[in-house]
């Protein structure tokens, strides 16, 4: 699920069927209108439960937390592959900061902090078999902070690299305990 | 809380309450006994909902998960200070590692993730202000990935660098949307 904006080159081979899509905007609470478009974003996702963390460096230089709803989490620590029916796993990524308060504070510079949302700010992966078969049973959505989904040609970009990890059912982020 | 196991130099002010207490071991399950120690790990804590997320770079090296029972959530997202009697703010923390499977998947060093736990992998300040009175009514803890408590000096640090934010009642972690 990471580096849905990063990777922009659209390798797609999905088929015709996301042509007519209209992106939702706004409140993203428009219906999901395509194979692989998500573009509700699930609510309470706020409060669920922690799959890991991690720093992306670089051109995204964000920071994240990975959350799992009550399916998914209860998947990861289980173990158990593929993940089931309506598992969401999603990610909320902030700026990468450094915090001068802490540093300070400590005396010295080492102290990184979430800041403001990135432009991709919010991630889902949404596992439903039959909607989502052409895309590993996964449908992928990414928001900013205003709720907006990211546009079609970004979103195509989702399934190529997620594919590299189909041994884990296509998602990156392990559980960590 | 961030830097309990760091700043090693105990500059306490805490009188001699702290004295004659034992370190308890193993599943951390002894009762709490003495004025800024906590030695129980608050049970459920790896259900609690996410405060933000942080990087300790340096001799640290960590990647933290910072998480809040439902009474300081509440109190985080009401933006209420001080924190109500029986908040409870921790943090896991993990080694901070890079993700060669993720790196090469994207063509990038840039993605880095939670590893091993650390030595300090656990972390809590629980809310009490009668009987941690004598530290701006927050109890500190810490543990081992075995639940073993950090010992006696290392947890007199721990209040004097939270003195420095008193502000918004010795918390570092700011609630992040």
């Amino acid at each position: 699920m990471k580096r849905i904006a990063f990777v922009m080159v659209a390798v797609v081979a999905l088929g015709g069927a996301i042509a007519s899509m209209t992106p939702a905007s706004g409140q993203a609470n428009g219906e999901d209108a395509g194979p692989i478009f998500v573009k509700v974003i699930p609510p309470g996702y706020r409060d669920w439960k922690v799959v890991s963390v991690a720093h992306e460096a670089g051109d995204l230089n964000d920071i994240r937390a990975v959350l799992g709803n009550d399916i998914a989490i209860k998947a990861y620590r289980e173990g158990k592959l593929p993940f089931p029916e309506g598992a969401i796993v999603g990610r909320i990524a902030w700026s990468y900061v450094a915090s001068e308060e802490n540093n300070k504070i400590f005396g010295r510079e080492q102290s990184f902090v979430a800041g403001s949302p990135t432009d991709t700010y919010l991630q889902f992966m949404v596992k439903d078999s039959k909607k989502y078969a052409a895309t590993g049973g996964w449908g992928y959505s990414s928001f900013d902070k205003d709720g907006k989904p990211s546009d079609e040609a970004a979103m195509t970009s989702c399934f190529p690299c997620h594919q590299a990890i189909k041994g884990r059912d296509f998602v990156f982020s392990r559980y960590t305990r």
